[in-house]
């Protein structure tokens, strides 16, 4: 039997104990906090709820989870945009009946997979910090309560997170590649409750952004008619986390900037100025494994070994796809393990930096673009080529979303329709400024006649 | 009087020093490392030599060391090209008679400005090994035999290298920016002695290259007629440092690629066999100055700040700007710290960001393009020019290397002449064409005439 130890009982390690499981592993799955079933966990911690899209539907199908889950999701048909003169905007995301995401708060999805591992027989140890690694045992040591012990195993994943201590301790005296980036905007969290009437205070089945350079807003909802809303500003400036640091500068801003939050959120300001304001990283990483002898080995995977902005809402779904990944992979390479984390990193680095890449250019475009007419008319364009040629014309925000195609093919494609795309809006604009010059043409004769 | 720190007494650190104790400062550096002037280190030590061109030049001048240090270096007045049939080609840097690079051992430029340091009041205090900052401080906190010391300061350096430890101090928990790569190639040293004859066994007053897709040789002169080598190979395959194990394939794989080698280094296999392969790291990071309060902060410099490839012979040259620069800056705010080093990261982070990419690009042109007849057909123009125009068209080569105009400067000017040469080349591709085209029809119409 295959001994594998799991660092990190995240979204990912426990999603990714759940498949070793399956493949017969003996799995031990290794976390530094406390067992989030514990009583008390889900209401002080610091859960938020995340877009579930395709790539994670199809992962958790894969483990026979998904439909079990349904109940603790809703459903999210569209994007409503709330504008800063108080107006709505509907996009819906695409043609199918399937074009969905699924709003599921972190700490539910967790502790679903948490239950399914334990049934498929993984042993988890809460409390316990991963403090060194030893590429060439593979082994990892931990330090708890009840002291120091290491851990050897066949297979070690690092799945800590974006700021993963197996990466940091593979990395030494390696020629590691490291990008790390921090955007110069932060978020917080508010939690916009139900009516007092008990029901929703905006349209529940849906997600919703408020677009803006000064700031923008996302929120998803909850199954209880809450929705959670994610407040991303800069961090410097009189209209960042800095500066908006009293009750009226708080008020006055979000009274400018997103007129209707302050009818939603009842007490936002007090929750403003209670939550802590939390950082974004993109890391990319290279490698992702290191083989120890011919048998053995250690993996990055999730956040470990590609964080992104969450600006297309994909963190997790990557996650998720990673793990299916990598257990096709061990599954094509049954008797080499070395050989198998070799083909997973070569699989799916490549998509999971176009993602990072895609990341950062959604951050741009969902504070600009989604107001500016041009982006609204291309955006609907597509959508209605999209309509016309279901199968052969896809937008990339539905390929990332909604399709499981890699992320690398999906940014090509969107590529050459872009390009298609940008000669269509071009003779469009043509046509249209001809006519205009028509008119205008008619109009002087016009004025010349009369 | 203000109280510096400065971590490191390598190059830039020990440049540091003479300018800050100069300006007034209290000066105390802290080096890891023993004395480099306790006997028998010299001998030693991995000291290898550094192509030193206008920017080392300058401020070296500015503390009044560059003439005494003459007698320590060798002048290069253009590049000797090593073919793979065994022979030469010499390409002169420049039309002027100072456009020459020194080159110096890093071992005797750095015990000169250490010398001189201590001239100007500095203490060294050697062994001390920096293993924490405090930002807030600012305060380093050295281990050594004598036990733990922690410095307190008005400002803290870091020119602790690419692998610097302030840095990975001042990143604990904040937004930092960090690309960090490494080449794919690494570096042996060789030596070339002076021949039997006592003379040098080739041209000393040059730098010499053997370009390669399968391998690169860089040598400098030294003052007693050898040369230092430094082979830059693959780490793995076959041709790799990985796959160059033993006496034979090392002997069979110069003989192939650098056959002249051989004979210039009699005892090349044994020195190869004999050395350790080291590695070549990029590092960007931002932000490089952290203010602590309104009258003091920590400031990193030199390769700790922006590790470049050696394709440029640009690392050490950068890094005593660096230092000249901030000693401007902290002219420019007598009382104002922060304000200084604000001043001087905006002034110079985006030209090493340049000089990083350079550094890049020329790894790919020595390998290649020296070789091109393409590549040496621009290069020929692109002197010409200068000659013709020696002030209004300059090579970016010359530009970086024989000038102080600012490494990002360098690149947009190079940018805008590289567009005209291209429109030239193509004109002259053009004729040559024409010319082709006329010739064949002549051949043509001859064979049918005939
Ligand atoms: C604001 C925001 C919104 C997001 N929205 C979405 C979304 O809508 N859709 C989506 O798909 N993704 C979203 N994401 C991304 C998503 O949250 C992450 O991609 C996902 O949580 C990554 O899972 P992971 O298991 O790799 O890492 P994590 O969830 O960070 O889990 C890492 C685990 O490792 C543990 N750990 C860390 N260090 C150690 C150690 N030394 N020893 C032992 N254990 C350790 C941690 O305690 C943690 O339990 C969002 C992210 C943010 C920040
Ligand atoms: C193969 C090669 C060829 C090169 N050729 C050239 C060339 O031709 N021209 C050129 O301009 N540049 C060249 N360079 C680059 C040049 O060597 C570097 O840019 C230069 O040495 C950087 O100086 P520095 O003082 O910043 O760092 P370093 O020279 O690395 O000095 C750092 C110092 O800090 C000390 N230190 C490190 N950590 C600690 C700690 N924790 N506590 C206390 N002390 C510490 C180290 O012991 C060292 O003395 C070359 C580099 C290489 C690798």
């Amino acid at each position: 039997m295959t001994d594998a130890v799991v660092v990190g009982a995240g979204l990912a390690g426990s999603l990714a104990s759940v498949y070793l499981a399956r493949r017969g592993f003996h799995v031990r799955v290794l976390e530094r906090r406390e067992d989030p079933r514990t009583p008390g966990v889900r209401e002080s911690g610091r859960s938020f709820n995340l877009g579930m899209s395709q790539r994670a539907a199809v992962a958790l199908r894969e483990i026979g989870l998904f439909d079990a889950l349904a109940p603790a999701t809703v459903p999210m048909r569209g994007r409503v945009v709330h504008l800063a003169d108080g107006s709505l905007r509907f996009q819906a995301y695409g043609t199918e009946e399937d074009q969905v995401l699924h709003s599921v708060l972190r700490h539910d999805l967790n502790v679903a997979l948490i239950d399914e591992a334990e049934k498929q027989g993984v042993e988890f140890r809460w409390g316990h910090k991963v403090t060194a690694v030893d590429r060439e045992g593979p082994s990892v040591t931990t330090v708890s309560p009840q002291g120091m012990v290491e851990h050897g195993a066949d297979l070690v994943i690092g799945a800590d997170g974006a700021f993963s201590a197996v990466r940091a301790q593979l990395a030494r005296g390696a020629r590691t590649t490291l990008h790390q980036e921090f955007l110069e905007w932060g978020y917080k969290e508010l939690l916009i409750p139900v009516g007092e009437d008990g029901r929703p205070r905006t349209e529940l089945r849906a997600l919703h952004v408020w677009p803006g350079d000064d700031g923008l807003i996302v929120a998803h909802p909850n199954v209880d008619g809450s929705l959670t809303a994610t407040v991303f500003l800069p961090f410097e400036g009189p209209g960042g986390f800095a500066g908006l640091d009293t009750h009226s500068r708080v008020r006055d801003f979000f009274a400018r900037v997103f007129p209707d939050t302050l009818t939603l959120v009842p007490d936002l300001v007090e929750q403003f100025l209670a939550r802590d304001v939390a950082s974004l990283v993109t890391i990319r990483t290279e490698p992702w494994h290191v083989p120890a002898g011919d048998r053995r080995g250690t993996v990055l995977l999730g956040d470990a070994a590609h964080a992104v902005y969450p600006f297309f809402g994909q963190g997790m779904n990557a996650a998720f796809e990673d793990c299916s990944v990598l257990d096709r992979c061990l599954a094509a390479h049954p008797h080499d393990l070395p050989g198998a984390l070799a083909a997973f990193e070569k699989a799916r680095r490549p998509h999971t930096d176009v993602l990072a890449e895609l990341s950062k250019r959604n951050f741009v475009e969902l504070r600009d673009k989604v107001r500016s007419p041009l982006f609204l008319a291309r955006k609907k364009a597509d959508l209605v080529l999209h309509r016309a040629f279901p199968r052969s014309w896809v937008p990339l925000y539905t390929l990332i979303t909604h399709t499981t195609v890699p992320y690398g093919e999906a940014l090509a494609r969107a590529r050459r329709q872009d390009r298609l795309l940008g000669s269509v809006t071009a003779a469009l604009t043509g046509a249209a400024l001809a006519g205009l010059a028509r008119r205008s043409r008619r109009r002087r004769s016009a004025r010349q006649v009369g």
